[in-house]
């Protein structure tokens, strides 16, 4: 075998075997393959597909290239997220699930993104600890039955160097490696119950309708091939999810959700997230599930749950700073809110110091956006649009404005969730 | 401009502009733009192609990338060869054209093949001097109207850095590139009458006919498209051209063909590839041309003109080594000779010294095959059907005779020349 002629082989359309593909991997990985030879491999992917057999069996090399994460604990439940402006869903979800006797032990990024990661908004909170030894991890889940860390062990290092070669030669897009890229890390972390968000839109991974399906559908089978439970959840990201786009407000939206007095949009999916991971792990309707997630967000369980989480990560929820400087933006025209970029709002909240463009980059968790109204709201003029929190770098009124634009017409509310595919 | 955006418009299908590749060529090689990046975008144009205006357009950045040469001689014609084994045919239509009164101003290459290039092949004769001055090439063209020497000046750099990288990415088939390679190449050296022999077959560049006149009408449009008179030849390459497959043993078959005893299938492709220089040069019919091409082939003024034109490089005619180890293999079946195997033929040469592998091996040009018959003759048991000029690494008669296929049933010759493409 060498590489030459399987990129041949594949130039001609035929299928490349489990043998094929491993040698592929574990020949990048160890160097024999070079990347610019991988790169033409990627590209020839990106531009022909692989077969759903072909990705299966490329997930399956990619999980097995490092460690596979085992707890010794059964019926895990984990939950994915593809990215988005203002996605804070995993801080209020995974407390509210947990509150419902799901175990719960997650590895969340940092990321390249537009604000942080999940393990960076969590950092917000005075002393919360993003690391811990296995075997704390371990009891923390069984004890107060959910811990969320950065990285444990080394899961899929095929996809770390796999992935950083994508980022620099045009082949992030490709359907197929987005889905072994995806899975193979969730099957690393060893949960029975995924439920996956996919998010749609222009903040977001996949812009359209009809790809977002294709992925989705690719997912749930590598999924099942791997013999565990699965969701994917199609959602709308064309405006920003909640009001709240940073690190610490948005912790601070994700509090108020758990509380039942978060934004509509968030609650929504934080109910339906949770319901179907409840469902999935618990063995019991979705209707039941649902019943059960409402009501622990109104009983005061799930955020109960939260505060026991939190303290168990050495957190103290009382101490979340916000930056001291604000100014509020209000609208110069009036009518109903048409659109919010989430892709442009992102962008100044990153201008702000909210997140990184290079992985070495210091994120400011106190700045941020927070929106006072959604698509559908409507506005009279000087009616306060948006609050910058903002330290040493600062976005213009233009700037936020832009991200804006309006109708005289009425609008319809978007639709959050779009599809749920399983 | 970004190369991830170019590298996205071309996996979109979309048309890049003559600004686009040329800072995709620029940055490619003052190296902005990385192995891996350039990788991925060659990996396309294999997959996707490029539209004619592009490929024209990007042979002229390559073209440009380095020096033009220019020797104040107008006029003058160039022939290129594809490759293939056995190939010594600009060793005898260099000096028969040139005793036409045509100017020929030729650089070869030595190359990664079976056997050297036409510069290691000339070498075997004892003092040639392949390597001179700019001024001493230009005052040998004038004067014996021939010069033929390896490199001379710093002629398409872009092409070669691409096509180091093409060579192991898998990319080395792509006929759009094979085209703007060639072509910038044969631009650059500056020759106003171009005929390219395209060879087709087991041993050649492009295996099959479809292909080949994809590749032959882009060539000839590109020549046109820079104001060029040029002719594309189809030739057959399944078995070796002649009997001669090595260095010093070629050239003898070459001066063979000057007397007007050399193999009856590489007379006719000297003929006829004069030919066309000819017409093209001297502005006279083909016919008239092919007259002109046989007379100088039996009333030895092509010989003479050889003889005139290695004497100009310093060379010995009369001192051309042959390995003094000769085995003769014999056939141990009966029948019509139905294929030799050019490309297995030339595998064998490469292994008994006469190829290089990499760009530093030397080679032995005493070493060789010299068939005893071509395909279509008749063949007894025991008759002679090749022999093996060695030294230290010799093959096996095994070996040899996988090489060759008999049938009962007659064979036709097969023709030489396939199609003209003007």
């Amino acid at each position: 075998m060498n590489i030459l002629d399987l990129i041949d082989k594949k130039e001609k359309g035929e299928k490349l075997t489990k043998e094929q593909l491993k040698y592929i991997v574990d020949n990048y990985l160890n160097g024999t393959i070079k990347d610019y030879q991988m790169s033409a491999f990627l590209t020839e992917i990106d531009i022909l597909g692989l077969s759903e057999e072909e990705t299966i069996n490329l997930t399956d090399i990619m999980l097995h290239s490092g460690e596979i994460l085992n707890l010794g604990i059964d019926n895990l439940a984990d939950k994915h997220s593809t990215g988005g402006v203002g996605d804070k869903t995993t801080i209020a979800l995974a407390p509210l699930v947990a509150s419902l006797n799901v175990k719960i032990a997650k590895m969340s990024g940092r990321g390249l993104g537009h604000t942080g990661g999940t393990i960076d908004k969590l950092e917000s909170i005075q002393g919360f600890k993003t690391s811990m030894s296995l075997d704390e991890f371990k009891n923390q889940v069984n004890e107060v039955g959910l811990a969320l860390v950065g990285q444990m062990g080394n899961l899929v290092p095929a996809d770390k160097k796999i992935y950083a070669l994508r980022d620099v030669t045009g082949t992030v897009d490709s359907i197929d490696l987005i889905a072994s890229s995806i899975m193979s890390k969730k099957l690393a972390s060893g949960a029975k119950n995924i439920v996956i968000d996919l998010k749609i839109g222009s903040g977001a991974l996949v812009e359209n309708l009809e790809e977002a399906k294709t992925l989705a559908n690719l997912m749930v089978k590598i999924g099942k091939a791997n013999n565990k439970n699965i969701a994917c959840v199609l959602t709308n990201m064309d405006e920003p999810l909640g009001y709240a786009v940073g690190n610490s407000i948005e912790v601070i939206e994700a509090i108020d959700t758990l509380k039942g007095k978060g934004p509509e949009d968030l609650t929504n999916l934080v109910i339906k997230l949770g319901a179907i991971m409840a469902s999935m792990s618990l063995n019991i309707t979705l209707d039941k599930a649902l019943e059960k997630t409402k009501e622990n967000l109104s009983n005061g369980k799930a955020y109960q749950k939260f505060q026991e989480w939190i303290k168990a990560q050495g957190g103290d929820i009382k101490n979340i700073q916000i930056a001291k400087n604000s100014q509020t933006i209000t609208s110069k025209k009036e009518g109903y809110i048409k659109s919010i970029n989430a892709l442009e709002i992102g962008k100044l909240a990153r201008k702000l110091g909210a997140g990184r463009l290079s992985k070495d980059d210091k994120i400011d968790l106190t700045v941020g956006i927070i929106l006072k109204h959604k698509v559908g709201d409507y506005i009279k003029k000087n009616d306060e649009l948006a609050t910058i929190f903002y330290n040493e770098k600062q976005i213009t009124e233009k700037q936020l404005l832009s991200c804006f634009t309006f109708t005289e017409e009425k609008v319809e509310k978007p639709k959050l969730i779009i599809d749920i595919i399983k």
